[in-house]
Parts: C-alpha cells; sequence; structure tokens
C-alpha cells in the first residue's frame, strides 16, 4: 500500500479498502472479502484467480468464487499504482498483485467505501517471465564456443524439425491476425507453437478480400502486441498494407507459420491427452499432435449463405460477400446485395462507385453510425492520438476498458449513443427518410454491445450511407423470395434484375468450423461461441458474463478459441497464452466456474 | 523564454543569455551574438542556419558564419524547452527555435555566462511537415467517388511509372541500412526516390557475410527511424536477423526498391542540372535521371586487398573478409588471417571454434575494448535499458550526442577509456603478454574517436582476444612479404603454411566507389570521404570539424554521400532528407562554409 507522506482522501480511502480486502484475503476469509463489495457489484477475473476469464456478481458470487479459489491462489502484495482518482461520487484506483503462480494488475472502483467493480489480471507467471527489455536475450554468445550455432541455424533447424521429429505444445489453426498476435505471445514464452493457414502468406485473408476494403477501427485500436504501428501509420489501414504489416509480423516474431496447409481433420485422443490433426501442406498430409488446439479461423471464417429457392438456375455471378473479387468487372451490370450490414454497405458502395446499378435489399434493421462520429464519441477517451497525448498507453486503454463488467458496460454505453443521435440528427432523418430502418440496438446500447453480442447487425459508416440517403444505391426491403435465371424475386413479387448477386449475409458461429474440423458431436458439446447471453436477437439467454468460449478453457479438453477484432485479439491473446503456458509447464490450474453450454450455435 | 514563477538560478542564467542571443540575431548583429560565446568556444549548425553540417569555432567563427547566414536565415522564436541543469560549472539547456524555413531544435552550455558550446538544428521545413501522429494519413477516403484508387492501386501504379514514365528526384545507390533509413525520411517528406541496390532483397548485405556475425553495437544504438525495434530484440542482433527487419522495414515503410540492380555508371549534366545514371535491373539496362545523386554504399562498400607477390601462385582459397564464406569448409585447415581489427577476429575465432588451426598477422598495433564494458561505461548513459528507464530517448540521447563539438570530444573520451584500462587491468595485461600490440589511439582517446577519423584500428572484443591471449589464435607480428604456394611469407623469413588466406584490410574511401561510377575526376573533387582531419594515423590535417563529405553538400552539384554506423545513419538521414527536399521545393538553400578538398583519398 502506498505510504506517501501527503495522501488525498481518495488514496486514503482506497488504502483503507485495499488493507481491509487484503487482510481478508490473507485469512481466508471468503466471506469477509465478499462483504466488502457493494450489492450490485462485479468482480471481473481475467485468470488470476479462476484460471478462466469470469465475472462474478454481487456478494454471493465473490464468496463463492473466493471459497473455490483462494486457498490455491494465495494473492499477497496488493498495491496502488499511480495516483486514485474520483469523479461521481466513484472511487478508482489501478492495482498490483500477485499470487502463487504469477503477478497481476487490476483496476478497482468503489462507491461508498465498497466495490463496485473489481478487475484482477494475471501478467506473468513465476519462472516464466518474457524476456523483455532487461530480460531481453543478448543475441550473441560472447566468448569462443566450438558448438556454437547460428540464429539462422537455430530457426533453421526448427523449421525443420517441429511438427516433424518434435511436437508442437500448441496448434493453432487459422493465421489472421487473431492467430498471429497469439503466436507472437506463445512464442515469447517459448511454447512450442505452430500456425496452420489455409492461404500461402500472413495476410492473406486480409488480401483476398474486395480490394476498397479498409479497417473500419482506427489504427490506435488495433496496434498487435510488442511492435506498434509506427506515426505514419494511416487512421484507417488499407487491407493489402495491413496484410504486409502481418506478414513482416510474422516474420521478425520468428512465428512457425504454416502456409498454404489446411488442417484436415482433428480428433482428442484422451488417453494421450493430445490432438491428431491431419493437415495438408503442399499436397501431403502431415499428422501433428499437439497437447492444446486453438481454433483461431475468425467469427468470419465460415460464411452463413441463405438457401433461397431458384439458386441454381440463376444465370449470372453469385457468390458470398467473403468472395466477392471487388467491384471492377461490373461496370454497367445491375447487382443485387443482399444484406444491409459493413460488408454489404462496402461492396456496395464500391460497385457504384465503378459504374454498376446497385439494390441493397435490406432484411432487418440496421445500426449505422458515421466513423467519425464513432472515432471522436466512443472511442476517442482510449484510442487516439488525443489519448495518446495524454498519455494514455494502449496496455492502459485496454485494461480500462476491460475493468467495465458486461452487466454495466450496455446501461453506460446508451448516453453515448443519445449523444451520437443528437450530432448526427440530420443524418439519420436523411437515412430514415430514404427508406432505410435504421435501429440502435434493442436497449438503444449501440454498436459495441451488438459487437459484443452478435458481432453483426451494423454498419461502421464510411460514404455509402450518403449514397443510400441519395438513393444512388437503391434500398429495397423485406425478404428474399427466390431467384430467376436473371433476377431475385422478393417476397411481395417485387423483381430485381440482377447479373451480379451477393450474400452479404454474414457468418456462422465459430463451432460450426469445430464441426468441420473435428466432429458435429464435439462442436455440440462446445456450444455456440461469442455472445454475452443478452437475450437480445442472436444473443439468446441465459446471461453468461463473459464471451461464450472465447479465450478460455471449454467443455472439451485441449480446445480453445480466439479471435475477435484487433483490440481484442491483442489483450486476449496474451491471458490465452497464459493459461497455455501454465499448461506446458505442468502448473496446476484448477478452472473455476466453467461455463455451460446452453445453446449449440 | 519560460516564465515559470519560481525560476532556478540556472534557468535565470539561461533565460538571461537567450534573451541577449535574440536580441542580437533580431537586430542582426553577428558581433554582439559573436560575444555571448567564449573566447574557446564552439557552434556546431545542423542545416538550420548554414544549409550545411558545419562547426565554427570562437567569436571569430561565429560572427563570420552569422554575418554570411543570418538575414537569410531569421532565426526567432527562441525558448527553453525542458527544464535546465547545472554540474562542474556547465550550465546546459534544451532550446527550440524557428527560422524562415523550418523549426529547429538546440542544446546550449554555458560557461561563466558564456557560450561554450550551442548546437542547432533543424527538424522540419515549414509547409513540408511529415505526415506524422496527428497529421497521419486517413489511409481511407470516406465518402463516395467514382474515381477512387486503392492503396494497392497507388503502390503498383507508382512501382511501374517511377523511373520509367516518370523520374525520382533523388537515387540512392546502395540498400543498406543506411540507403534505407534514408529512403524511409524521403518517403515521409514525400520526395520521389528509387534506392538501387546490387543484391536481390533489403538486408542481403547482411545475409552474405560470415554466418557468426552480429552487430557489434547494442540494440538502443540501432533503431532505426519510425519503427523502433521491439522489447523482445537481442541486445546485439545476429545478422540474419537484422537482415530480416531491414527487409520488413522496407516493405513497410513503403521504399522504392530496386533489388538485383546494379549502378553501371553516372555523368552530371550541368546544363540539365540532373544526373544521367545507368542502372542494370534484370538483365536490361535503364537510365535515370535524378537531380540529387546519393553514395550510400557504405563505409564497407569498396574492399581494400593489398597486393603481395605471389599471390597469383597461392594454392589454397584466399579472397577479402567481405567475400569470406564462414568457417565451415575449413575444419583441420590451416588459415592465415591478414589484419587484425574486427572482422579480423570475428574470422579468426569463427575458424577457431570450428577447429581450424588459426594465425592472425597483426600488422600494427590495435586498440582492443571488451564489449561489456564498453556498453556499460561508454554508451550506457544513453543507449541502455537503464537509460530508457530514465527517460531518455533515442532521439534526446542522440542530440545530447550530437552537442559535443568534435575539437572537444577527443579529451571528453580520455578519462573514459582510462576508466576501461583501470577495470579490465589484467585483461590488457593478458593479452598484451601474448604479444598482442595493443593502443589506445594516438592521443589515448580510444575506440569513438578512431571510428570517427578512420573507421578502423580497434576491434570491439566479444570472444576472440581471450583466444588470442590464450595462443588458441596464434599470432604473428610482422608485414607479409610474399606468398608462395602454400604459405604466407614475412618479411622477417618466418613462413606460415596455409589452405586458407583471408586478408581482414579493410575498405577504401567512400569516393573510390565515385570514381567507379561516375569518373576519377568527379572522385579527386570531391575527395576524401569521412574523417575530421585530426592529423591522426589515416585522417590527415587539416582539421575539418565535421566528417569529410558527410550529409552534407560536396564539391559536386547534386552528389551527397549517406552512411556510418546505426545511430548516424538513424540522425543524420534527417539532416540529409530535409536538404534534398529544401531542394525538391526550390527552397532557396545557400551553403555556408562548403568544405574545401586537402585530400583525394
Amino acid at each position: 500500500m502506498s505510504s506517501t507522506a501527503t495522501r488525498t482522501p481518495v488514496a486514503a480511502e482506497i488504502d483503507q479498502w485495499l488493507t481491509r480486502f487484503d487482510e481478508a484475503l490473507t485469512r481466508g476469509d471468503a466471506a469477509g472479502a465478499a462483504d466488502l463489495f457493494a450489492p450490485e457489484s462485479f468482480w471481473r477475473d481475467l485468470v488470476a484467480f479462476t484460471w478462466n476469464i469470469k465475472t462474478v456478481e454481487g456478494r454471493a458470487g465473490v464468496r463463492d468464487m473466493l471459497e473455490h479459489t483462494l486457498e490455491q491462489t494465495r494473492p499477497r502484495g496488493w498495491r496502488v499504482a499511480g495516483e486514485p482518482s474520483r469523479a461521481d461520487g466513484v472511487s478508482e484506483a489501478w492495482l498490483e498483485f500477485e499470487t502463487e503462480a504469477g503477478r497481476g494488475s487490476g483496476h478497482v472502483r468503489l462507491i461508498d467505501g465498497q466495490a463496485w467493480t473489481l478487475l484482477t489480471a494475471l501478467n506473468e507467471l513465476k519462472g516464466h517471465e518474457e524476456n523483455l527489455g532487461t530480460r531481453r536475450p543478448k543475441g550473441v554468445e560472447h566468448g569462443a564456443n566450438p558448438e556454437r550455432s547460428t540464429w539462422l541455424e537455430d530457426r533453421q533447424r526448427e523449421a525443420e524439425e517441429l511438427g516433424h521429429t518434435t511436437q508442437p505444445y500448441v496448434v493453432i489453426v487459422g493465421g489472421g491476425q487473431g492467430g498471429i498476435a497469439l503466436g507472437a505471445r506463445l512464442r515469447q514464452l517459448q511454447v512450442p507453437t505452430i500456425i496452420v493457414e489455409r492461404n500461402a502468406r500472413p495476410g492473406d485473408s486480409w488480401r483476398t478480400r474486395y480490394k476498397s476494403l479498409c479497417l473500419h477501427d482506427p489504427v490506435w485500436y488495433d496496434h498487435l502486441p510488442y511492435v506498434k504501428f509506427p506515426a505514419n501509420w494511416p487512421v484507417f489501414s488499407p487491407k493489402d498494407k495491413i496484410a504486409d504489416w502481418l506478414e513482416m509480423y510474422t516474420r521478425v516474431m520468428e512465428l512457425d507459420y504454416w502456409g498454404s496447409t489446411t488442417a484436415r481433420r482433428a480428433r482428442y485422443d484422451e488417453a494421450a491427452g493430445e490432438w491428431e490433426l491431419v493437415v495438408e501442406r503442399d499436397g501431403e498430409e502431415i499428422t501433428l499432435r499437439p497437447k492444446q488446439l486453438v481454433m483461431a479461423t475468425g467469427m468470419s471464417g465460415r460464411p452463413h449463405t441463405p438457401q433461397f429457392p431458384g439458386m441454381e438456375r440463376f444465370k449470372g455471378d453469385q457468390h458470398h460477400s467473403s468472395r466477392h473479387p471487388g467491384p471492377d468487372a461490373y461496370r454497367g451490370k445491375r447487382a443485387v446485395v443482399i444484406g444491409s450490414n459493413n460488408s454489404a454497405h462496402d461492396i456496395c458502395a464500391a460497385l457504384w462507385e465503378h459504374g454498376a446499378d446497385v439494390t441493397m435489399v435490406q432484411r432487418s434493421s440496421t445500426h449505422v453510425v458515421r466513423s467519425d462520429t464513432l472515432m471522436e464519441v466512443a472511442l476517442g477517451a482510449l484510442y487516439s492520438e488525443q489519448a495518446v497525448a495524454a498519455g494514455m498507453t494502449t496496455e492502459k486503454a485496454d485494461m480500462t476498458f476491460a475493468s467495465i463488467p458486461y452487466r454495466a458496460m450496455a446501461g453506460l454505453q446508451v448516453p453515448v449513443y443519445e449523444q451520437i443521435r443528437e450530432r448526427d440528427a440530420d443524418f439519420y432523418e436523411r437515412l430514415e427518410k430514404a427508406g432505410f430502418q435504421h435501429d440502435w440496438g434493442e436497449d438503444d446500447s449501440g454498436l459495441f454491445m451488438k459487437y459484443l453480442r452478435r458481432a453483426s447487425g451494423y454498419y461502421i459508416d464510411v460514404g455509402a450511407s450518403e449514397l443510400v440517403a441519395s438513393g444512388e444505391i437503391r434500398l429495397q426491403p423485406g425478404q428474399v423470395d427466390h431467384l430467376t435465371g436473371d433476377a431475385v424475386v422478393m417476397a411481395d413479387g417485387t423483381e430485381l434484375p440482377a447479373d451480379l448477386v451477393v450474400y452479404a449475409t454474414g457468418y456462422e458461429s465459430m463451432n460450426g468450423s469445430v464441426a468441420d474440423l473435428i466432429s458435429p458431436d464435439v462442436a455440440d458439446k462446445v456450444g455456440k461461441v461469442w455472445g454475452l447471453g443478452s437475450g437480445t436477437a442472436k444473443d439468446p439467454a441465459p446471461w453468461e458474463g463473459e464471451e461464450r468460449n472465447m479465450w478460455k478453457p471449454t467443455q472439451q479438453a485441449g480446445l480453445w478459441f480466439h479471435g475477435g477484432n484487433l483490440h481484442q485479439s491483442r489483450h486476449y491473446s496474451l491471458y490465452l497464452a497464459l493459461q497455455l503456458k501454465a499448461r506446458a509447464e505442468g502448473i496446476d490450474t484448477p478452472v473455476y466456474g466453467l461455463q455451460e453450454v446452453h445453446h449449440t450455435h
């Protein structure tokens, strides 16, 4: 605890709470510790206490969690990091602490002297700290040594042996930004890992997308672990530029990345406690036997294409948005895009720019926020040049974000979107006047909650909405009934003549990839991936408190899911990597609160 | 000037000096400004006043410089940045200022209220600021635009056109770290530039060196502009790892890098004010017509191989150190390495490690410093993990180093090497007992001055000295007389049987490359490159005050030299890039004190 001579009242309040909390934990008093929380309160733990990603609620939740974890965790050395602050009746502070296994950091918010939120996060495992800064490798071994091998020889030997004469401890299926970020963490933790990717080169999953694609999130949100984008990096990365970055990052982080490799089938050998994973690499089948298998095939991994009568008769081009080659071939053609979320808007705008005649079929209402507005109002405080200038680091921004329990987040987001609604009132008026069905989420909590709950149902406007409002992109509401040889026919009989139909109809739950790779049984056993259990559209109740199956143990031993946007890939890859490293080192990792499965997809 | 309520005495002293200095400059009073300098004093200007890299000495030097530059420069807006400090009777402060053309920063040291040293450095040109941070590009153009082209299309078009239908403003000959760092600066400044490199890929000039090579300078010293090495980067980069980094850097900084391209011949067209540079690319001759030509072929660009009688008769392998393939093929063989500097030691040690019988021929005395000692004693304050932890940035370290005038530097280095001599007394005793001829530089100023004066004459010990001291590497003093079919014969008749002879005999002055590429006349006209004119071995008088011909205008219009170690490549690439950018934009750049040529090589 801090003991400066001139403590502020808020510092004293935090110190007092932390002292009592520490004392309760030290004497193994779960109930006593729980009593320091408010009746409505949240403790979010990222691996430090629970070997899980888990939010418990209220005093009963805290007490139960501690009763199951305290003896093993032995938390200690609590101290306040930096200066506590107070606003709107909430006192808050950054924390540091130790456990038996590692070192962690955290964040607490007090209301009337009781904890409203507590975040605890494991940062490193004792004895397995990353070789960074003062611990960085020397690179050269000084002195004379006839047994010396060079860095290049070591790298080449590893590439030759790993997966052949030696086995990786982890295989990551999917080498997009998620798999790469996790691979980098595991490399730093010296966990032998192979990343398996269908495409030839890192970044190809971006390169093969439609050509006008740029990231919809700004650069400050998108950093990978260890190597930050430089100060000249564009706010919104063009897809081929981020692809080059991923390729170079994979190289300089020395990842064992198997491109042009397809994961064919996998089976968990219960007796051996390992996977038998068959991959096809350069036409050859290779069997890998990792202890841990991470699915990082992406939330945009398995396209969802609806089946409409007559699709087989349609004579023009038709494809899912993920296969859309871009607009160049469609000048002067009639394009119908089914869907009204991000991809649909991007594709419609690019087609319009290239002189196609474009119709967007809106089947359900969509939430739209202008990109500039989102940056300024929703992200600016944590992820912006202004935040950087004010001393906000990426790591601190991530932890600040993580400190807000999901249950409380929706309520906190509502006023943000009220502000957006007011600021861009003209914009929304024009959009709705053009017939666009717009919503703010079922509880008016806006874009980020839609992302966390269902990862769909919105468009971050970078220009297409203006084309919709002006009628340049024609809007067709309603459901598709069937296709003819040259048209999409709506349920109300409206016929949309088409040379091209794009199904911008989204993606399936990531456990669909498990069904393909392992078995439908295992897919059902681990259940739906993503979503919080909010009971809103595409995110059925009951409440889960954390993203289903993401970055944490699942009902299938040795099976993990990794992904999310660049911010999540960056931040949660740390916790997943630490869970995998602990298992690789034989550290005991009793999981508290392993999630139950309520939905299979 | 700062005006805090509670100024320290040193702040007041600095403020008072700066106010008087500013007033003298503003009223165009060169003599008055010069009177604010001590009789023995130095003003080092990096492009801000002189459009040159120039140190003037004493009041007369300051006065002359100002009389020629003040009217055009119109310096103003002087202010102290950060907190001034005082130690050992010297008050010092960081400064910021503006000129007519740009914005700069600087550093001043006062003794008894008079300037002992002043550094002024141009940081950016007004109206041509780099697009970094808040000025970074947006990356995507929001809104709909039928004329839109993507980032990839723009990059591809540029690659197709530049050098063919459009001409680069600058061509950099040599794509090692120097050419790459300068290329990155010019790209940021939007100066169309092609880098021409003989090897296929960026980094190949490292990859093709002997396999055990690691950088002898530590990571904190080696950063490139814009993208810092990450915290996991080794202290001493293995050659293939730094090569991968350079390749990555070239890609993500979007440099127009022509690999597998050899510069064949160049001619300056006085009338057109441009170069006619013929390069061979993929077997095809292409004529480039840049306005500016930068030689970045490296101080290790043109091997110096001595001619000994009988070399043509020698039946074993013989090659210059730059062509040495590494030790693998020489197990059990007898190797004679001619030379006793860095490369000679590295090659001897690697050959010994691979079971060769190794003799080092020491023809003249060599200065040796142990790498660990050099890091701690000589570099630690500016370039180390401790320096980083204490808030030292790379940029501040570079400017601190630049603030010391070369004339004063040798004297300041002497005590550093006295400390090293004492600390490693045992080491030096053993080395000399083994017969190794050791020196500390002619004025005991040690390694860095040898580097600045002649870029040779030393070894940074990473292990070979122990092999020399123990006799594992045999030491042969004296001069080579001739070679026979299977031996090197010394002047005293000693015969050294050899299967391999390596000439670790250094490199020629960079104007040798000019003789090859342009003409011997132009090489003589620009004269010797590198060295300060210290009047010590290989750095003949008269005193020049700055490195000959480096990073500044030469006697040949449109011809420039860039290079040095990674620290110099990083820092001085800024000033060279600004000089080139100013010319590209037609800004008037009257050069003060263009160097005279006293030596042709």
